[in-house]
């Protein structure tokens, strides 16, 4: 008899599976490490839930088909330019295995969202990474000379938070050969959206998700926008029944929740450059964020950066119960951390802990 | 620039997309066509999804750990035997992914759960089918015979409702050389599970869901029970977070209410008994059922069989808001309906139904 290893497909077992954001067990942790939102969900959320329970014996919609036309009024939109899917994850897997894969060139830029190459990979695809230059602007020329079928581009970016200008986004869209994937799970914290290429651009796909902005990372729902065609191949491979009643229910009274959303945003952003300027305030050099969070190179007491001033505040921020993120793996991201945007008093208490740990540090 | 069409994976354009069952919108459907349950959810589903609701701004447990752990100890497993999965769909899916795909020869049975080929061509692998005997029997021998990659089984058989024997099932553990999925889909329904035989072969993985028996074909969850080496190699490939809080939460309740499913499913399977009695008494050829549904070869009121009686019945339910499942396209089933186990009021109207049709047909 054929053995476990030998029967399962041998890329699958040469990859590196993905590592989620730390979910600290336990209470009275600060969770500043996964880009969540800080607020609950609006009461219409939990109503809408409520009332979808009662059905839940029976297969939910399987194209979503309601929340799809409720997310392409949203946005201007024809519904047939919208698909929904379990997170903005599945629908990324929806590309990679529908223009990645097999004999296809997948790029992303470095650093970013460190699912593309386990996707890409898991579709038995090949990925390379362009670094960004050093100042995390986008090298729009190196990304077209690449030639490649499919580019993942977050934007705006994480773990920096930048937002890339919107000419150099149409630049790129117009010179790019392949499929052109703009990850914009932050965009409802950005100044503008990349969406107005979809009118000009066939080969432009924006991916969307509830996780962030819509406070609703435990529900899983995302959405993609394309045009048509592309929307009609990633419905061939999709999973028949991928976002569940509840799913569904909640997603589309989140979208009817402006009125909660738009103030509770407004206040995450104020928040964002209250801790950028006090960071600022330290002689930290912070990006410019457009997302929930804020990417900073940690100074020490001592008027040190490096490696060695980030993973000591990492460690100092752990014992003390408050999570963010560090990417240790790689020179351009060595220095930093990566700091999700909570409520102000936990960014107080943030904030108060590094000015502890400069003084001891 | 190169077209849409150019840029796809070109086996995805060749294939043939799945058709979910029908889910007509409108009230006072009797809906007795996709196997689902009669009968609301517990209230003890419904408390751990309200209380669950609220931690919606987090991310699940990426791996559904404690589900992992009460469905392995439901079963008398260790919780690395148990994956969980956005439906048992989704296990499915990464099966195909893992062990069918390019080079892999993947089998079914026909009929049977007609995802399977779909799943197996979205992976880029070829499906063979090998018919059951006229009696809906399983073909040992000729599945032995076949030198598959990896089989896909419904046990009990959809769309038959037959359960083949212990001693079958454990013949073809034994002689087979790949790896042997036992989707078990129908399997609370019937009076024996083959679990027991994964304490002796590595290479068998069986599938459960919620969504039959559990009554919870709305919240997408389900399972697969394997060594720890299979299990092991599905997660390297799962979605991150595939199964969100309100599933995890509801499955775990749902596990946990034995008390209200196990007399619920008594119910089901009575009344089952009694359509079947009802049919046979019409002088209709009706399977051995040990699932939530019966296989009716269907007789007209002049004694007349075939796909012509099969139709007409259907269109004469369908006319008046009843909804069963019909298999055209295939000799082996086109004189057949699969109808679902509803109410045993919702039962009556569908056999006070066949009766007017077979007066007037």
């Amino acid at each position: 008899m054929r053995t476990i290893n030998e029967l399962v497909q041998q890329h699958i077992l040469k990859l590196d599976p993905y590592t989620p954001g730390q979910q600290p067990s336990g209470e009275g942790w600060i969770k500043l490490n996964t880009n969540e939102f800080p607020y609950a969900p609006p009461e219409a959320v939990m109503e809408a839930i409520k009332t979808e329970a009662k059905m839940l014996a029976r297969y939910p919609n399987p194209t979503s088909q309601p929340l799809r036309e409720v997310v392409a009024e949203f946005h201007g939109l024809h519904s047939d330019q919208v698909i929904i899917g379990n997170g903005s994850d599945d629908i990324l897997n929806l590309l990679a295995r529908a223009f990645g894969g097999d004999g296809r060139d997948t790029f992303e830029t470095f650093p970013s969202y460190s699912l593309y190459p386990v996707l890409t990979a898991i579709a038995g695809g090949s990925i390379h990474s362009i670094s960004f230059n050093e100042d995390f602007s986008l090298p729009v020329e190196e990304l077209l000379d690449s030639k490649a079928d499919l580019l993942f581009l977050t934007c705006p970016n994480a773990p920096t938070g930048i937002r890339f200008p919107m000419d150099e986004l149409q630049a790129l869209a117009r010179g790019f050969d392949g499929l052109l994937v703009l990850d914009e799970a932050y965009a409802e914290f950005a100044e503008e959206s990349a969406i107005p290429l979809l009118d000009d651009f066939q080969n432009v796909v924006i991916t969307r998700t509830f996780s962030k902005a819509y406070g609703l990372a435990g529900l899983r729902v995302g959405y993609g926008l394309a045009s048509a065609e592309v929307i009609g191949v990633l419905d061939r491979i999709r999973d028949s029944y991928n976002v569940n009643r509840l799913s569904q229910a909640g997603a589309m009274a989140a979208i009817g929740a402006q009125d909660y959303y738009q103030p509770a945003i407004g206040k995450i952003k104020s928040t964002r450059e209250s801790v950028r300027a006090a960071l600022e305030g330290m002689g930290w050099r912070v990006y410019p964020s457009e997302a929930n969070f804020l990417f900073a190179e940690v100074l020490n007491g001592a008027g040190e950066k490096g490696a060695g001033a980030a993973s000591s505040l990492f460690k100092h921020l752990e014992e003390r119960k408050i999570l963010v993120r560090y990417f240790s793996k790689h020179p351009l991201t060595e220095a930093f951390l990566r700091i999700s945007i909570g409520t102000p008093s936990e960014m107080e208490r943030f904030i108060e802990e590094v000015r502890q740990w400069q003084k001891s540090a």
